[in-house]
């Protein structure tokens, strides 16, 4: 028998949307409650404290929902409060990190992943710790890009500054140090075609295909491929920019509503 | 009699800080409470009504101290919660659009005048209107940078990026359109330099000295030029980021502490 019960994803602002996209594109019979934090984002910068608290509201907003799994979509949170939020809530929280490292083991041929996120991803070493988990002989290269999201978020995507702002955050990678680079930031998948032309030949890992596997797993495949299913997107802050963004990520207009969770 | 009562200041973040350090070298016989919400900066992209109610709780965080006048450093704020923080509290509430755009008014010799900020005071039209207020005839173009904040809190300041964003963004002042540019963001003093190469010969308006000669005036210049003051600088989310700011903005050390106002 199908369960109902939505799926919860939370992120600390937009890109989420593009885990929400995967999961959409695989499962249009699932229902979906999305929250995006964006009257406090970004967490990237932020004390893992803060990150933390963030985190269980907006898991407990989702909660509401009656939802049968919490995706973490966030980075940050999935970096730094993932630990947590398994210990407070009841049913299972799926983090984006796992998946990503994962992916990155499966991936590289040479063992020498690169890792790129937000300053707060980068610090607290998650995707270092995940995948030397999995396989301690590989090195790890990882590269904080803070500027990435006000560039993503300004809508310069394929543009000369981008492009040079990628150079010299990239520009670490060179030589070929890294066969295997885990986008480490829900947003950076937007930037797939920029970096791609830095580091050619370089496999990149988009943490949102494989957290969706992952879901699928700790489902036991229960999860619906035909059907419609219901899709509610909330915010914590209703402005013109996430609406911008959203359609540009979901490739179509959604409506969106504005809640508190402080 | 001297009123020993501290000066409130409140930003979104660490910009504030620039407005501190004029009071300081002015007034270093004042005390002063310095309030960052750097939990859930910035505001420039945020909505409406979350600056208002993120203002009011600021406010209320500083009234706690017994300050005898609210210095709203934050020109997002300034621009959109000025006049409800006015009515709500019994001391004095200054913001920095009004001073700035006095400057602005006695500066100009052709009537052109440009400003900059984020998109929220850009599309607040405050400076604007409060130019237009005081001469009806001036021409005021505005223009907002959303992404001058994360470069200098990336710390790219002299900078080869830096210098391209500035260019595309003020490329909408160019051949003279403007003989004075209101810096209307309490970041971007730091990138006088780069915005004064871009734009030779434009008068830079900085509103922390105006704000800082208006505070005197509503205190009726009963302020301390020559004793010791004391400064006590709070933050809703202590990370390291805002500690290296800050000494670069105050160019000396300062002990931060962390308080939650939600």
């Amino acid at each position: 028998m199908k369960d109902e019960r939505p799926i919860g994803i939370f992120d600390s602002g937009v890109g989420g949307l593009t885990v929400l996209k995967v999961f959409r594109d695989r499962y249009p019979g699932e229902n979906f409650i999305y929250f995006g934090d964006t009257a406090r984002v970004p967490y990237g910068t932020k004390s893992e404290k803060t990150v933390v608290r963030y985190s269980m509201e907006n898991s407990k907003f989702l909660e509401k929902f009656d939802v049968k799994l919490i995706v973490v979509a966030c980075n940050t949170s999935s970096s730094i409060a993932l630990d947590v939020l398994k210990r407070e809530f009841n049913v299972p929280v799926i983090g984006v990190v796992k998946p990503g490292s994962l992916a990155a083991v499966k991936v590289t041929k040479t063992g020498n992943v690169g890792v790129i996120g937000t300053e707060a991803t980068v610090k607290s070493g998650s995707y270092r710790k995940e995948i030397l988990l999995r396989a301690p002989l590989l090195n790890v290269y990882e590269k904080p890009c803070p500027l990435f999201v006000p560039l993503i978020e300004e809508g310069w995507i394929e543009d000369e500054i981008t492009m040079l702002v990628a150079k010299r955050y990239l520009s670490y990678f060179k030589d070929g140090k890294v066969d295997t680079l885990v986008l480490g930031c829900t947003h950076y998948p937007l930037l797939k075609s920029v970096i791609g032309k830095i580091l050619e030949g370089v496999t990149l890992v988009d943490s949102a295909e494989e957290t969706v596997k992952e879901t699928a797993k700790v489902l036991k495949g229960n999860l619906d491929e035909v059907g419609i299913g219901k899709v509610r997107v909330f915010v914590s802050d209703l402005n013109e920019r996430f609406e911008k963004i959203a359609e540009m990520i979901l490739e179509n207009r959604i409506s969106i509503k504005e809640v508190s969770t402080e």
